[in-house]
């Protein structure tokens, strides 16, 4: 039976898992649980996953959920994947789990993600929030900080010095790249003084070809209603001679 | 040479370690990292771990951070470390990895946890904060309602329907075990509504008997403390006829 994995593009944990099946040649039948109509709440959804997120996946009969989770789960169950995804060497492993879990810990989740409180969240019928985008920003910043002073500090193209891409990577390089679905200045402004890091995304983007940008490329769709969403916004502003409230209290 | 622990009790993320080597007869050094002291941030423990949190363990040359990474290297690296707390078998070592980050990923973290912003700020120099109080134990009563009605939904004791504990189970009970710093009556209107967490917790004590109480223990003296700042900041409001300002803009 083939893997199915339960899936919105628009969130950067979904697509990690996509690309990392794309990249190694696992066959799978993507299914759209689109969060913009909620449906990873519906009775259908919650048999594959009773914690109501996605990804998830089916294998044959056995259910996974948590995006990290499951790349672990794949780089192991699958024939022929590439060692330095999730390396079986003892302490080769123990650091890649020490970026992954450095990862969760410290980079603000979900709905506490700078981008999704800055912009993504009226695609999803939620307010924008200034102020919890603030402190998300100051979060986001100081970990793009220990990527570029602690993680990409050795030799190697790659996190820890490596010289070719763990799950790590992956995981990381899509939280990142998230921000595509900001403004150029924006994303300029926050990703603009960390070099190291911008030469990684690169490396990463170049290493995972086609497949990384392809997956990410959904974002430009979603940049593109954001926008829309935007000038409908301002054009009522400008009939109504006032602006709409976009602020929750979050 | 024998395993270094660079730790400081009041977090429980060094506890889930501590514990961790007491149940397996895993010998250690236990090297305090004062929080309150802030030596987190020296030069030396620069060297142990540039990204400067705890706990970080030290094992012969090879240095390691993030507890959950921890637990996992010594699970492996040690002989004789039972198969219950992490799994050999694929698919039970996922459904644990699934756990571990579901955690990581759905619970406040660190200085954003509930008991920090609501209790233990000023023990480290930062002030009070009810609004961040306030949202995360939003969030922290949403993960305990997902224990309670997904990871222990199934039969057997423990978290996944396990009649043995795994690191899961270690960390959350070590995560929500944190509430021991509240007030009893702010501890059971966050704690009773969750009958079969309740009950959890009652058998991951028992099964991890005497460490986990002994280990836990500090928390106590740490609410001692908390009390005399308060009792203290109450003889300055009766002196002064005004409150003083415990609120930050966090």
């Amino acid at each position: 039976m083939t893997l199915k994995l339960y899936v919105d593009r628009m969130s950067q944990a979904c697509r990690e898992v996509i690309i990392f099946c794309k990249l190694n040649g696992i066959d799978f039948e993507e299914v759209h649980i689109d969060l913009s109509k909620r449906q990873q709440l519906s009775p259908e959804y919650r048999e594959i996953n009773p914690i109501r997120q996605i990804p998830a996946i089916m294998d044959g009969r056995f259910k996974l959920s948590e995006s990290h989770a499951i790349l672990k789960y794949l780089a192991c169950a699958f024939p022929r994947i590439a060692d330095h995804w999730y390396p079986a060497d003892l302490y080769k492993r123990a650091k890649v789990e020490s970026v992954l879990d450095w990862h969760r810990t410290n980079f603000p989740r979900g709905p506490g993600s700078y981008t999704f409180y800055s912009v993504l969240a009226p695609t999803v019928g939620l307010p924008l929030n200034t102020k919890a985008a603030a402190r998300t920003e100051k979060m986001f910043i100081a970990c793009l900080a220990t990527i570029e002073s602690v993680w990409l500090q050795k030799k190697g193209r790659f996190l820890l010095g490596s010289d070719q891409p763990s799950i790590a990577d992956l995981s990381l390089a899509c939280e990142i790249m998230q921000l595509e679905i900001l403004d150029e200045k924006d994303r300029e402004r926050i990703l603009g003084p960390f070099k190291r890091v911008l030469k990684w995304l690169d490396d990463t983007k170049n290493a995972m070809a086609p497949h990384f940008e392809e997956v990410q490329s959904t974002l430009a769709g979603y940049k593109e209603k954001v926008q829309k969403q935007r000038n409908t916004l301002g054009s009522k502003i400008t009939q109504s001679g006032r602006k709409p409230v976009l602020q929750s209290n979050m």
